[in-house]
């Protein structure tokens, strides 16, 4: 359909370069395609953006709305632009509104125990700036070297140490955002107690671009805690006698700052790529770790471990040896996605079904006839399961949508979410009803009608 | 002005008794009464509620609320009716509805780490059934064996003990909640890591009432520390010693559970209350608590105390003398408030911030002439300064509410917030816009509109 008395584009554009710092508007298709669809699970023949825009304050966030609003076109806010499921593919003919650029730490203090940062600031490197001070950024998505806090805070990213430390919304004690309208606003503050009036900082918490767009963020920083980190690994028969024991581990009184569960093919993968032998003789492999590793704390440890039939234990207070296991964990991915084209799924489940829902997957797995990689946070009850298929097919194979489809019915039913830490995105949108039955899925869209009334902000998040 | 043509109360109460369990609407004067009117804080000569009724059930709450938007009748929700802010006072001619009688702990699951609990399960109560299985409750405000876990979810309450496992917000991760028009939404679930969607359960923790009205809450349920329990006290020369102390342990790495802290009135009034004699060489008193006392953590803590001036240093890891250092902090309020008028404060600052805050509370007390204890739970920045007048004099004094202007002022110039775990109550209702700002203001009442569109819940809470 053609539609007559548009605005041309060169019009929009115009209007748009008037608003924000010269420049900082980008139109070459390379970067609009680069910059659109996530690699490896969004086709690239769906229409490209009008415009990426590198955002270099909370002015240019404000201009390039001004320009959306007069045109009415949509909004997609990106950071680092690592979205797991699909958070920040641009849109047709959209602004795609890049916040990666503002990435100034504008304050660590110490004596507050907080930061103050731009959206763009990679967590890895807030975590350092805060350990040169004594202090640590606890949240630590997988992401850590490469996602921005500002995506962060947009998703709720978890990662290893939620177990012990919580999410990002547990350590999230201000924003800034700016509305659709125009408006930044000011939520939460400065202090660690806050009870007055709704807590409008979570509700920005995971809302994933489509309620506003951050443009400052005040965290938490937590003092590194006294005592000798110990860490180390443990081998199972299989991953159901891994989750059992991490149950017990789990209600223990040891407080393990790490909890990560591998199954055997992903042992297998690492082996391959580390070239280890880790999956020799074992089912399963536990990475954990634990602030303070006193002999009692080690002795419980170990005993439940033990109590489990976990082989081959072994723990190290030594940072260089500990370094070493924390890179197995994180060769886990390339391990398993290096040639292959791969999905990787987000599931969080109640502490006791974490045991039933592994033994789930790997059933798809056999059923389908299909690859599928279980690794995750385990303390937390959060699986991530990764399906892989090969480089050569192009699109996501029927038999890997009906396999995540039957993961997620499965996960709701035992009492799960299908989204622990990696958020929703155009790959989980149509779950809204699944997961949160209609009066909350109604509620929700229209808490986003009320913020964005014209529908301007990351609008194919939400069905339209 | 006498209003034409309106419904009669008994027309009003009839079908009110037909949408309720029947015997549970109470409308005899004397409990309307004591219902309507928080003690001390509110003068009982505006009309009385039209009746108190305790709700047995999720289908009472409905039928309260189906009568009320039948006739437009204020419905002030009532949990234990603790409220230090006038929180949950009546209105003339409202409904009080009251889910104190809504008090069965559901579930107790040690492998899911959770508890599922009616509103009106005294926190207290919830600990001690969760101790039994080896877990705990962390939240503990000063109301812990009166108020309720429902209104501690209305409030956000906070506690000793916020300063290492935070405040109620961060120990929910469900609700059921009935919205104004007689829908229950499920809230959040059994999972510690959720992502998916806006986070409406936060929505409602502090709610105050005005949103909907909690039937069923989901909490985390936390393991026993492994190690020894240590608790003890220090003496400072005066309050803004003990902060900066305390400013230093909360970075240690210590992670300390409980860090209160008493002026040197609130140590006098203690002394006379229990025949101790703290206060004879003492400014200021800190009573404190480690989980795991190892030496490590005794020798830093020791170290920071002693750095800052502290005097006669006691600790103790025997359960019965820390039965008597509880005992002494929970004296503290009977110790100030016996035979007086009074009112407490508490704002949360942040924690550089609280000994600049100490020195500008004690000033306003001398500059006005007024009778000042200031308490608090230092550890999270958390003042209580409280403030007695002669039983005789009626009502609260003009000199009183300058004083509490004042510091409300400071405390927002200080970059803190007037509620940090009480709430705002008709007490603070006046304060939105200085707190919140003009957009943030309008923003949560655009919230409270859409859930509310009769404006049938709490409304005087917010100013209308």
């Amino acid at each position: 359909m053609t539609v007559f008395a548009a605005f041309s584009n060169d019009e929009i554009l115009a209007d748009l370069k008037a608003n924000v710092t010269a420049g900082s508007v980008i139109t070459d298709p390379a970067t609009l395609k680069k910059q659109s669809f996530s690699p490896n699970l969004t086709d690239d023949d769906s229409g490209l953006a009008l415009a990426f825009i590198e955002a270099h304050s909370t002015a240019d966030v404000q201009g390039v709305l001004k320009t959306a609003r007069k045109y009415h076109v949509p909004v997609v806010t990106q950071n680092r632009f690592t979205s797991t499921v699909i958070g920040a593919d641009g849109i047709a003919g959209s602004f795609i509104l890049s916040t990666a650029g503002m990435n100034q730490i504008k304050e660590i203090s110490k004596a507050d125990s907080l930061a103050v940062v731009e959206p763009g600031v990679i967590n890895g490197d807030l975590d350092q700036a805060a350990r040169k001070q004594g202090m640590f950024y606890a949240p630590d998505p997988g992401s850590k070297p490469i996602s921005g806090i500002g995506g962060n805070v947009a998703t709720n990213a978890g990662g290893m140490s939620t177990v012990k430390y919580g999410a990002t919304k547990d350590n999230v004690l201000g924003l800034k955002v700016v509305l659709a309208d125009g408006r930044e606003l000011k939520l939460g503050g400065r202090t660690l107690k806050q009870a007055f009036g709704y807590d409008l900082t979570q509700l920005f918490v995971g809302s994933e671009g489509t309620l506003g767009i951050i443009t400052e963020i005040t965290v938490k920083l937590m003092p590194i805690p006294l005592g000798t980190p110990v860490m180390g690994m443990a081998f199972f028969e299989n991953m159901t006698a891994l989750a059992e024991a991490v149950a017990e581990i789990r209600i223990s009184g040891v407080y393990p700052t790490m909890l990560e569960a591998m199954d055997h093919p992903t042992i297998q993968a690492i082996d391959q790529y580390d070239g280890t032998d880790y999956s020799k003789e074992s089912g399963a492999m536990l990475i954990f770790k634990i602030d303070n590793g006193t002999k009692q704390a080690m002795d419980v440890l170990n005993a439940l471990l033990t109590k489990h039939g976990a082989r081959d234990i072994t723990v190290t207070e030594k940072p260089e040896e500990q370094a070493q296991l924390e890179k197995v964990r994180r060769d886990m991915l390339p391990a398993i996605f290096t040639g292959q084209n791969h999905i990787m799924e987000d599931m969080a489940m109640p502490l006791s079904q974490l045991a039933p829902m592994m033994d789930y997957i790997k059933q798809v797995g056999q059923d389908l006839g299909l690859k599928i990689y279980t690794a995750g946070h385990a303390g937390d009850g959060n699986v991530h399961p990764s399906i892989v298929w090969p480089i050569e097919e192009k699109g996501v194979p029927a038999k890997v949508s009906q396999a995540l489809s039957l993961m997620f019915k499965k996960t709701l039913a035992l009492g799960g979410t299908i989204s622990g830490e990696h958020a929703v995105g155009m790959l989980k949108n149509q779950w809204n009803n699944a997961e949160l039955g209609e009066d909350v899925d109604m509620l929700q869209h229209q808490i986003k009608a009320l913020l964005d009334p014209m529908n301007l902000l990351n609008p194919k998040r939400k069905i339209n």
